[in-house]
């Protein structure tokens, strides 16, 4: 397969290969130069291919957000697994603990009804010690135990139970409040300290903030997800340019009703609503000047800014959106390309799925 | 498959089958109560199952919105199918006459380029005349031409095509603004009239403004999407209760990190970033004074109103969202419920696919 990327379908989602091994590689540079580990979170691409090109460049493993996310990966042979949501149910604690026999799983907790499911589950089983990261909000308001006090509580639930290995705090902080973030996990390692508990690791998220992890104190590994692509949010706030973003939506104009309004066919089933703080839906390549200004389901309203030239019916257009993990996830398949040419179409294998 | 629903793994999308059939029967009754054609838009749900229930109950035909949509529900014996939008490309072309074989196919076309690439693929071959509907910008400044001199043009050029016909005017109009599009479309016929053409039919879309498109006196068949399921937008507009919505997400409550915040498992990757004006990401049922306040991609956050009690860890709550098209989209399978009981779970039938 060595298509023009213009004879593709549209929409379709382009991943610029080149740009994404340059993105891994950079990220591991800097991990390794500040003596942290990377463990990539995989909610950005869904790709066995990307996962395992992130692990063959230094990654000690791979985060996902959802168990379907770790089947897909567990199944293509990434060894070791950090799944950063609290899992609850009967159905999912026992899917739980299928994946931790086929790799190094370790999970999140940050209340005790959620580690006593893991207890209860993992007890008696011959699975290896399953290893519990307690979550902490440091900042970021969404999931974790709000105190270090709550986090000591977790610690001994964990540490008392046959089959459960407490493996270290985890937090995904609010992006541009990592040194308040740092500062909550230097507190709690001072509160731990004082316990007499040792904190094995200290893992912390978000591309936003990566180029300046290797400022943190308190952290040991951390786990960026948007880097691989990156997008027209972290080119926003500084974390990457444009150059460097490796996803692309390519669509093509379908009308043009007006001299200053073009209509593509993308809309928020392919770029969604996401605006992550963003004036539009998405950067135009080689149209700066103009803004994708209102989306429907299927159609991309684009507004002519002064003295724009906006492209014809029939025309395509390549689009960095506003948040490529989203993106990623309303398509069945993406492209991925190489020096302007597709090289292969490759099935987004975990996307779908319940939870 | 008679379980029940509490039973099932979360997030999930259920629609209660009795609360559409009496959406569907609803808009029918009305539809036939005012004299006009009913061509219901199935980007809403996706399933042959509803398509074949709303042709059963009147419909003259359904709207697809691509072709992959009209493709899969040709394959399912769906037997007239509206594709109200520009087909542009050869690939979409050929797919495009590939359809005609099957069924009744109308298109629309808001510019020449457009009826050049129809009339190039269906000269000399042996499908029926392709009916081509000439879609007009009434006020929802979306794609559609700007006046009715326009709409002339093109209408002349359709016809001198030996395989085209022409099949009337189209419109999506902005919600809300039905008089506009009305008088829009009077005085488009009064321009046709005065050149001897006759309009065959006007074709209006719209669930917002479903229940006065009696008043409308230019419009001949309507193509609402929402109203089979209903959401918390159509309630925002007066267009359905909370009890007439059909689709609900079932979420469980992960963590309660503090007494006023518990996060479920629904984010963007469920419930969509879409807001359409509404405050929070959705209705939670017997918590209205709660809201959800933030999503990301995994999680909502659900903040307290004042004197709420928040559901517990564990806990299951059902969420009417926003938007229910974009949410049916998000999902590989829905689950049918009556009574409380889950009867089936189908697969979006319609979801995924290029355009």
């Amino acid at each position: 397969m060595s298509i023009s990327i213009d004879k593709l379908d549209t929409p379709a989602v382009l991943v610029d290969i080149d740009k994404a091994f340059s993105n891994i590689n950079k990220a591991q540079h800097y991990a390794n130069a500040h003596g942290f580990s990377l463990r990539p979170h995989i909610k950005t691409h869904k790709l066995p291919y990307f996962a395992h090109q992130q692990v063959k460049a230094g990654a000690v493993g791979i985060t996902c957000q959802k168990l379907t996310e770790a089947e897909i990966m567990a199944q293509a042979g990434l060894p070791d697994i950090l799944l950063t949501y609290n899992i609850i149910g009967a159905h999912k604690l026992g899917r739980m603990v299928n994946l931790a026999r086929q790799v190094t799983l370790s999970v999140v907790a940050d209340n005790i009804p959620v580690v006593e499911g893991y207890d209860r589950v993992t007890a008696g089983t011959d699975i290896a010690p399953l290893r519990v990261f307690v979550e902490c909000d440091t900042g970021g308001g969404r999931c974790g135990v709000q105190t270090a006090d709550e986090a000591l509580t977790i610690t001994r639930r964990i540490m008392s139970a046959p089959n459960l290995q407490f493996a270290g705090l985890m937090t995904y902080p609010a992006a541009g409040k990592q040194a308040q973030s740092d500062q909550w996990l230097g507190q709690a390692k001072a509160v731990f300290e004082a316990a007499g508990l040792p904190i094995p690791a200290i893992t912390v998220g978000g591309t936003p903030d990566l180029w300046t992890a290797g400022d943190m104190q308190n952290m040991s590994e951390y786990r960026p997800g948007t880097y691989i692509y990156m997008d027209r949010s972290q080119v926003a706030v500084g974390a990457a340019t444009f150059d460097e973003c490796a996803l692309t939506v390519l669509a093509t104009v379908i009308s043009r009703p007006t001299e200053t309004r073009a209509i593509i066919d993308a809309g928020t089933k392919t770029l969604t609503s996401d605006l992550l703080g963003q004036d539009g839906y998405g950067h135009i390549i080689d149209h700066e000047e103009s803004r994708i200004t209102a989306l429907s389901e299927e159609h991309g309203t684009i507004s002519a800014g002064a003295d724009a030239t906006l492209p014809g019916i029939g025309e395509k257009v390549r689009i960095i959106p506003n948040h490529a993990c989203v993106v990623t996830n309303m398509f069945d398949h993406v492209y991925l390309v190489s020096n302007g040419k597709v090289v292969d179409r490759l099935p987004v294998a975990a996307r779908g799925g319940v939870s």
